[in-house]
């Protein structure tokens, strides 16, 4: 490997603690996985979301039409592949499901999507500069 | 990371033993997984398996249970997050898949559910004290 | 842990780099995750691929298959058990989700295996020598 073992493993913590901020409806924790004018784009959205404000509202709302849904959606992350950049940035890329549980139902899978990142090193640890979400449909 | 890659590391690769055991029917590696008098909470399940014989025990059954139903279960673990505790302590956060094929036909997720583990360090290396088992229907 | 956070890192990062390029068709670099005569078993397919030229021909088969066939198919990696062998060998173990998403439909699984695969160091790093597919259904 050309980089670290720290460095990979950060990516890795990193996604566990997005994935469970924002299907657990903690918005600003999800947010905060990002830089401060990080940005997220995706096509199953009409806008990207740029920018710490931006970010939070994106994961309020998701979490807020999974309760108005009566579904649970889960974020799950597998797949990983970290990248080596420069010193202070990375590539990473990983498979990311969606997986929803309606009330009292089975679970079923919406849909894969590729997640690729760009990460940059920052004080606070390894953050999400821009995200680009690929589905596959 | 206020945590350390090789405490990172040692979950995950707790979590793939654990799996692979349970699923190949090895049921004390699968108990050993836990402390001595370590506790698994599912709902999934009518009662707790509190220490090792009725760990053991339960997944014995697990596994006699696939057998006599001509069905293989799988527990897929993924997006896992460590947290930090105290200098001998973690808690752990993932998505556990229970993902069944049925003899001859297509394999298919049974459920989405999220393991909270309390894990303490041994001399044996990291250990599950406390496991509980969140469904999401 | 009798083996390093390098070592099983390096794994993961194989599992990731190997299903990225086989998934975006890039033959050669998957056929380079297994060392220059390693061999691929797979009861999904009627004989195994041994050494670079008929991997890299494997590969080239699997995507141009997805091409025609217009479904979009990833190799999801999880649950992964690093085991140690001896200084410059490993084994691992780890279920590998087919998934499949035709073009403008959901997303399904496919089938759920288990990849046991024998790796050894090589001054490019780790690579598999023996990867035996095992099915479920």
């Amino acid at each position: 490997m050309d980089i670290s073992a720290e460095d990979v493993l950060a990516v890795h913590q990193l996604y566990g603690r997005q994935s469970h901020a924002i299907d657990s409806g903690r918005a600003a924790d999800w947010a905060a996985t990002f830089t401060a004018d990080g940005e997220f784009h995706s096509p199953s959205y009409p806008d990207p979301a740029i920018g710490a404000a931006e970010l939070t509202a994106f994961a309020e709302r998701f979490h807020a039409g999974c309760v108005d849904s009566g579904e649970v959606l889960r974020h799950v992350v597998s797949t990983v592949e970290v990248i080596p950049g420069g010193p202070d940035t990375l590539t990473s890329r990983a498979y990311l499901q969606i997986v929803g549980t309606p009330t009292g139902e089975a679970s079923r899978l919406h849909r894969l999507t590729t997640v690729v990142d760009d990460l940059v090193r920052t004080p606070a640890g390894w953050r999400i500069d821009r995200r680009v979400v690929l589905r596959d449909d």
